[in-house]
C-alpha cells in the first residue's frame, strides 16, 4: 500500500497527515507492506517534502526577500546531489513582506536568483523551482539579475535603431517598474552554470503572461496592485517579453502558464530553457511515486478539501493518472477534510473513492482539532474495506 | 450486493434509506445484482418493512390505546398468511396518547390484545410482536385480557388458604393499579388459537422483569411514572409474576428481557410460551436476510447514528454476525449520518467499514437536508473502491 497525501493546507502538513493515516493503515493491517511518501502540488511545503523524500536536512543562503532586505532562506539538494530545490516563496514570497504595505510595482524575485545561484554552485544537473506565494509581478526579471543579468535601459533611439550596445544603457530598478523602462538585457555575467543545467518550473496555472488572464490582470489584485497598477504592470511585461524575445528569439507573452508567480517562467524558459510542469506530477516523479503506485495495491492521498480544483493538476490528479497507468490498477482512495465532487466525476478521474473526515454534523474547529484521529479512523475503515474486498 | 439499512430515525424511513443508497450502487455499477431489503430492529418501522418485504398491505382493526380510548391500529399478515406481525406501538403506544397527561399506573396493552385476536383470526401459525414505544407497565395484563383472558381479586382468606376457586372473585382494572390488586387469572376465555401459534417477541433490552434494573425502575419514568409510583409500579408487577407463576408454574421475575414494553413478555411467556429475540435478528429472518447475505459479495447498511448502541442488537450487529457466519464472509459497510464508533471497534463486530455521509464541516440541520444525495454519493464510493479492490 502507499500513503500519498497533500497537506491539509492551514492545518496539517503532508508528513503529518502521512503519519495519522498510516496509523490507520498498520491498525487493520499490521503486516501490510507500507509505503509513505508525503506529497506536494509544487506550492507551499514542496521543498519539506522533497528534503524528507530525500532523506536530507535544508541548507540556507543569505539573500534578500521580495523588497530587498537582507533574508535567510532554505532551499534543498538531493543526496546524490543531482537535483536542487528552490522555493519562491522561500526567498520572495508574500508572506515574508507581510510586515509592511504591499508594493506591487516594486517587488521583485531577485532574492530567489541568489538562492538559485547557491543552488548551482552546488553542482546540481536540475533545479525545480517552486513558484506560487510570490509577492512580485516582475516577469522573472529579478530571477535573472540575481544570477548575474542586467537589465538595462538605452536612450530612444539607439533603441528604435536596433543598433545599440546590449552591455550599455543604464541599469533599471528591481520590480515591475523596473521593467517598465527596459529596452535590453547584458547576459555576460549570467552565472557560468545557468545554462548548463535543465530548469523544471513547477507551475499550477495556465495563465499567458499578458491580456485578461495574464500575470498583472488576475494575480496583480492580490499583491495590491490597483486598477492603474494592473494596467502599468501588464504593458511593463509586455515591454519585457518583448526584450526577451529580441534577445533569445523566444516568445513568451502567449506561453500558457507564462503568468504564474508574476511572471517568473516567462524569463526562465526564454534565457534558460526551461520547462513548465504540473507541480504535482514534477514533485511525484522527484520523491519517486510513479514506481511505488505501480506496485500498491492499495493508494490512499489526501488533502484538505477535495474540490474540482483537486482534478485540475493537483495532487489527488497527479495520483490518480499515475495509478490509471499502472499495470494493476489499484484503486485510489482521497481522505480529505471536506468533499465536493460527485463520486463519478472523481471516477472519471482515477479516484476510486472519497471520504470526508466529518464523522457527522461538526463545525469547522471542532473537524480541525479531530483532525489527526479521524484520518487514522477513515484511514483504518478504508483498508478494512479494501482487505474485505480482496478477501471475499 | 445487499442493501439492507435500518432508518434514520426522525429523518427518513428504512426503505427511502434503501432507495438512495441503491441510486448510489447502481450509478456505479448499472449491471449488479443487487437485493434491497429495507431492515429494521423490531422497533419504529418494522411493520413497514416487514409488509414491504411480504408485498402486502396493512390490515387494520378497531382496538382500544393505551388509556381505553377507541381507535385504529394497522397490522400486518404474510402473503402467505403464516405469519403476523403487531406492533404494540401502533394501538399501545406513548405517541398515541400524547395529547393527554401520562397516566403512568392506568396506561395498557389490551389494545395490543385485541389486535393480536384479530391477527390470530387471520388463521396465522406465529405471531411476530414488536415491542417498543409503550405507553404501560402492566406486564403484559391488557394484553391478556385483549385476548380474552380475566385477572381476578379474591377475598384474602381465599387466597391464602389456596382454596379459591380461580374464576370467581372480582374484576381488576387495567393497567399497573390492577396488577397491585391481583390475585387470579382465569384464561377460560383466552382465544382458542392463543396458545397453538408460536409467539415471538421482538425484544431489544436484557432487562428483567422487576427489581432495581426492571420495567418500572428503569422505563417507568419516561411513561410518567414518579418516584412513588414506581415503587407502586415494581410491587404490582412482582405481585403479577406471583400470580403468573402459580397459574402456570412459570417464572418471570428476573427473566432477562422481561422488563421490555412495561414487562409484555413476562405475561407471554408465561402463558403462551412465548420466546424473545433480538429484533433485528427477528427481522432478518422474517425478510429473509440471512440468505441475501450469505449469496453476497458486499452489503451497505446503515443508520441515523452508529454508535455503541449500534453493537447491542441493533440492525449493523445483525447484519455482521450474519456476514460473518456467511461463508465469503461478504464485507459488511455502514453509512450512518453519524459514526461514533472507533473502527477497531466496528471490526470485530463483523463490520468491514463505517463511513459518515457528512462531506465536512456542515452543521445538523443542512446534513438532514442533504442526506439523499450523500447516501447515493458515499454509496457510489464504497461500491467504487469495492469494485475497484476487487478487479486489483
Amino acid at each position: 500500500m502507499v500513503v500519498a497525501p497533500d497537506s491539509f493546507k492551514g492545518s496539517m502538513t503532508a508528513p503529518e497527515v502521512s503519519r495519522h493515516l498510516a496509523a490507520g493503515v498498520l491498525a487493520v493491517a499490521p503486516d501490510a507492506e507500507l509505503t509513505v511518501l508525503p506529497m506536494a502540488d509544487g506550492g507551499e511545503g514542496t521543498l519539506d517534502v522533497l528534503l524528507a523524500a530525500w532523506g536530507v536536512e535544508a541548507r540556507e543562503v543569505d539573500t534578500v526577500d521580495a523588497i530587498g532586505r537582507s533574508h535567510r532562506a532554505r532551499y534543498g539538494v538531493s543526496a546524490d546531489g543531482r537535483t536542487g530545490v528552490v522555493e519562491l516563496a522561500a526567498a520572495s514570497g508574500l508572506p515574508g513582506v507581510s510586515d509592511v504595505a504591499l508594493q506591487p510595482l516594486h517587488a521583485h524575485t531577485r532574492g530567489t536568483g541568489l538562492v538559485a545561484a547557491a543552488v548551482l554552485d552546488a553542482g546540481v544537473e536540475q533545479v525545480v523551482v517552486c513558484l506560487g506565494g510570490s509577492a512580485s509581478t516582475d516577469g522573472g526579471a529579478g530571477l535573472l539579475t540575481g544570477l548575474g543579468a542586467r537589465l538595462l535601459a538605452h536612450p530612444p533611439a539607439t533603441v528604435a535603431a536596433s543598433t545599440h550596445d546590449g552591455r550599455a544603457g543604464t541599469l533599471v530598478p528591481d520590480g515591475g517598474e523596473g521593467l517598465a523602462r527596459v529596452t535590453g538585457l547584458d547576459l555576460d555575467g549570467l552565472h557560468p552554470r545557468a545554462r548548463q543545467v535543465r530548469w523544471r518550473l513547477a507551475v499550477d496555472v495556465t495563465n499567458p503572461l499578458v491580456g485578461e488572464r495574464g500575470a498583472a490582470a488576475v494575480f496583480g489584485p492580490q499583491k495590491g496592485a490597483s486598477e492603474a497598477d494592473v494596467a502599468y504592470l501588464d504593458a511593463a511585461l509586455v515591454r519585457w517579453a518583448d526584450v526577451l524575445e529580441r534577445e533569445t528569439g523566444v516568445r513568451t507573452h502567449e506561453l500558457p502558464g507564462a503568468g504564474a508567480a508574476g511572471g517568473v517562467p516567462a524569463a526562465l524558459v526564454a534565457v534558460l530553457g526551461a520547462e513548465t510542469e504540473q507541480g504535482a506530477t514534477l514533485v511525484a516523479q522527484a520523491i519517486g511515486l510513479p514506481a511505488a503506485v505501480a506496485g500498491a495495491d492499495l493508494v490512499l492521498t489526501g488533502e484538505g478539501s477535495f474540490d474540482s480544483q483537486s482534478l485540475n493538476g493537483k495532487v489527488a490528479d497527479a495520483i490518480g493518472a499515475l495509478a490509471a497507468a499502472a499495470p494493476g490498477h489499484p484503486p485510489v482512495v482521497v481522505i480529505a477534510g471536506q468533499v465536493l465532487l460527485p463520486a463519478l466525476r472523481s471516477r472519471a478521474a482515477g479516484i476510486a473513492a472519497a471520504f470526508s473526515i466529518a464523522p457527522g454534523p461538526m463545525d469547522l474547529d471542532e473537524l480541525v482539532g479531530r483532525t489527526p484521529s479521524r484520518l487514522t479512523e477513515v484511514a483504518a475503515s478504508v483498508t478494512s474495506l479494501y482487505l474485505g474486498s480482496v478477501r471475499g
